[in-house]
């Protein structure tokens, strides 16, 4: 019997299916593609490796499971044991697909903020044509970018390359970062790293060390009429403290990809408060092509280093979680 | 009796104005500030030098005006003999004071269409927390740029750092451009410059020869499902043409800044033409303190050039108008 390749991943198009089956083929693999949750739940078992994104019934219901490839990156709720009927089953992520599609929109949303784009759409929306006011630049800014991985440094990047005059990383331990970065803080050092910046972007993890960052206290340690944009986990805001930020004119605007709780209910007080730009949790996904490529290229790669028994890439450590 | 430099540039603040001040002084000119045009119009006569922007009248009523120096870049309407008593009159413009702000605005309503974020914006107003679709980047995209000036270059390499994977320049004559370039076209070569190009962005000046650039031939030449990006003068664009491609889906978006007339009327069908993105003519302006401080230092150091009978910079030959 050929050893199965369980696939739920409904972004996939021909190309990419054509490229999976290339390698799992050369591999001594066949593939099986789930129409839906359902029919994954139905179909599992019997699945060496699963690729994509699963229901918890469907890793549970495989007892052949050897290897859970997932295309996303936060992989804290397939961590567990109690999923697995094999112990050892080999948990990998797609951490690293999403730097170019979440920075972009980072961007975006800076950009935005400074030129004031949503109050022009107000005003375009009742056809007014006129000049509401002064604007900012991203050029000469000083942006701090709390958490320093995969999409914080694809951010600093860009902010260094659109003239920021002074771009600050913040990350757990002391250690020089990438060049885009003229300064790095540790996280303790957090309220030093806020002052005087126009920008502070969070794309931290969700994790207990990361509950809260932005508070009262730290929002009082940032410049008047700063930018805050958030694309990591909404629970490292303290919301309440947020919307009184913005209340007083202490931020000039929050741009949130991210809340607590997802979706954001339709009464929660944060959809009202002035200068925010929220969007739906949407600056990553598998919505760009790029970041589709790249995890099915991983996942191809991983085939490979699988079937020679050698160690994966975005392997998993399921003990502390990623 | 002093010579007169006439100053109407209600952008100046306290600062730029001491600027102006000690360089005036310092070559032998006193200033007057206008209050507002009207003021402008009644108080123009007898100011060898006018700096700022002007209604016509005030022009010409200056009968002892020398050199106009406008604070604003598309000096079209500033051109024409008939305006001055004189017919030597100097005329300087601010291009180069714009590269910054207006190359900004681009990026910003680029990756605006390319992400969605006028759906996005929609669902939000609703309170709804879902994926749109499928979305774009400016990584690994083709721009075509026509206008290779100050605006359209800072525009090519923010492009280029963000990683577009062939920036094409579009100007009037054959000579190379500067690096961030991948390519160089002549006007005479549009239609071949577009192809395939994900981004068309206009950065041309107001003149005959780019009336209608963009017409109805010129959109078939385009990739289906290209973004128009017009910030140079709005009859660069045949807008009963636009509409068309973006009612048939042709173009997935355009983001004009300018349109024909100014402002726009309140029934004008460009309104309401799909995946359109309307901002009232607000890239520029003196909106952002980079292009207030680049404007003001260039008229200092056109003053002192003026004062020892030097060549100034940005002298518009009035004859193709700019």
């Amino acid at each position: 019997m050929a050893r199965k390749i369980g696939i739920n991943a409904p972004f996939l198009d021909e190309g990419l299916k054509a490229k999976i089956e290339e390698k799992a083929n050369k591999n001594g693999f066949e593939t099986v593609y789930f129409k839906d949750p359902a029919d994954a739940c139905a179909g599992s078992d019997g699945c060496e490796v699963l690729f994509g994104s699963f229901p918890l019934d469907a890793i549970k219901a495989d007892k052949s499971l050897k290897w859970l490839a997932c295309s996303f990156a936060g992989v804290d709720k397939v961590v567990s044991d109690d999923l697995y009927q094999n112990p050892d089953v080999l948990v990998t992520n797609s951490a690293g697909a999403y730097g170019v599609t979440i920075s972009e929109h980072m961007i975006a949303v800076t950009l935005m903020m400074m030129r004031r784009m949503p109050e022009y759409a107000d005003l375009v929306s009742k056809r007014e044509w006129r000049l509401i006011g002064n604007i900012r630049s991203i050029m000469r800014s000083t942006v701090t970018i709390v958490g320093m991985g995969d999409i914080g440094t694809n951010f600093a990047r860009r902010v260094k390359a659109l003239g920021a005059s002074c771009v600050r990383g913040v990350r757990r331990t002391k250690k020089p970062g990438p060049d885009c970065y003229d300064e790095v803080y540790t996280i303790d050092e957090l309220e030093k790293a806020v002052e005087r910046a126009d920008v502070v972007a969070l794309c931290v993890p969700g994790t207990d060390a990361t509950t809260h960052l932005v508070n009262e206290n730290l929002l009082s340690h940032m410049k008047d009429g700063a930018y805050l944009v958030n694309v990591g986990r909404g629970w490292a805001v303290d919301q309440p403290a947020l919307i009184k930020a913005l209340e007083s004119g202490k931020l000039a605007g929050a741009a949130l990809d991210v809340a607590v709780p997802e979706p954001l209910p339709k009464d929660d007080p944060l959809w009202s408060a002035p200068n925010i730009l929220i969007t739906p949790h949407v600056s990553g996904n598998m919505s760009l092509d790029i970041t589709r490529e790249y995890v099915v290229n991983m996942f191809c790669d991983n085939i490979d280093r699988y079937a020679r028994g050698e160690k994966l890439e975005n392997l998993v450590d399921r003990k502390i979680g990623y």
